[in-house]
């Protein structure tokens, strides 16, 4: 496994810093060129799947419409397990369960289809950035009250200042690298 | 690698019709339980594989939201190459490039930025389903004016009595299993 700190810095350069998207006053971190650099992409898939087997292992791995799905997918395929996606409102067909949240900027809500999900499964929750912590929090909540175990939580960057982690009720968290 | 028309019969099985979503009058094919089973979802990712390598490798994968991302990006990091997210209009920050189309249910524009693509890249363009055709061909004419070559375009499943496959200019299309 690459020492993570390399891996943390090589991802630093790759993610790109946007003023103002997607609106007035929000700072944007922009991780395609980081998708786009095939080694960069892959270490950080492994790098995340190797976490989740030092921690015993998932059943399934949900990922956090959209940028959870490009992360989430190949973690999931990485570890031999299912993927289950947590989409927003009128995406998925039913069954559906949801949970409502603010964001950073303005509100949502998070849908999942229960069917897929067998009761008692261990999940990894996997999403880009951890920011504010809402969505995250909301999908995690989301998953336990349909019957799953969340095993830990997986991001690419977590941006410390905003104090997303406080609102994971202490669930394990995984990031690659962190900002202010 | 699998015989195919097993690995078809599995995902026919695990694709369910839904009637009148999103919209009344539309027939869904929800992807969902095959991609919670995890046997059948990563031989799909190295089906998809393995025919880009036979013919003859791709240097970038791109996905169209939202569940292109889901197949495209495990392609991607199965093939050891980066990959690009072809989004609808205002998700990705600038410079983007963008194609308007009809769909089977509505308009919509699908946008990519240039920056992260290399002139001259070999793409293999992935998304769920081939239907009406009007997503992947936007999304290849975009490659195209954009400077890459499109080397294929790859789906899970074919509606054939939708005709999307003629909308494609002749490019090569791989699908596992094809429906009426």
């Amino acid at each position: 496994m690459l020492e993570s700190t390399e891996l943390a810095a090589r991802c630093a350069r790759l993610i790109r810093d946007v003023a103002d998207f997607p609106l007035a006053g929000v700072g944007f971190k922009d991780i395609n060129p980081l998708l786009a650099d095939a080694p960069t992409f892959a270490d950080v898939v492994e790098h995340l799947a190797a976490l989740a087997r030092a921690a015993g292992g998932v059943d399934l791995v949900a990922g956090i419409e959209a940028r959870g799905f490009i992360l989430g997918a190949p973690v999931a395929t990485a570890l031999g397990v299912g993927f289950l996606p947590i989409r927003k409102e009128g995406k998925l067909p039913g069954p559906t369960v949801s949970a409502s949240y603010d964001l950073e900027y303005g509100s949502a809500t998070v849908e999942l289809q229960p069917g897929n999900l067998p009761a008692g499964a261990r999940v990894l929750l996997v999403d880009d950035v951890l920011a504010t912590g809402g969505t995250a929090a909301a999908a995690a909540t989301l998953l336990r009250t349909t019957g799953a175990v969340v095993a830990g939580l997986a991001f690419l960057l977590e941006i410390t200042s905003l104090g997303g982690r406080a609102r994971l009720d202490g669930l394990p968290v995984d990031v690659i690298l962190t900002v202010p």
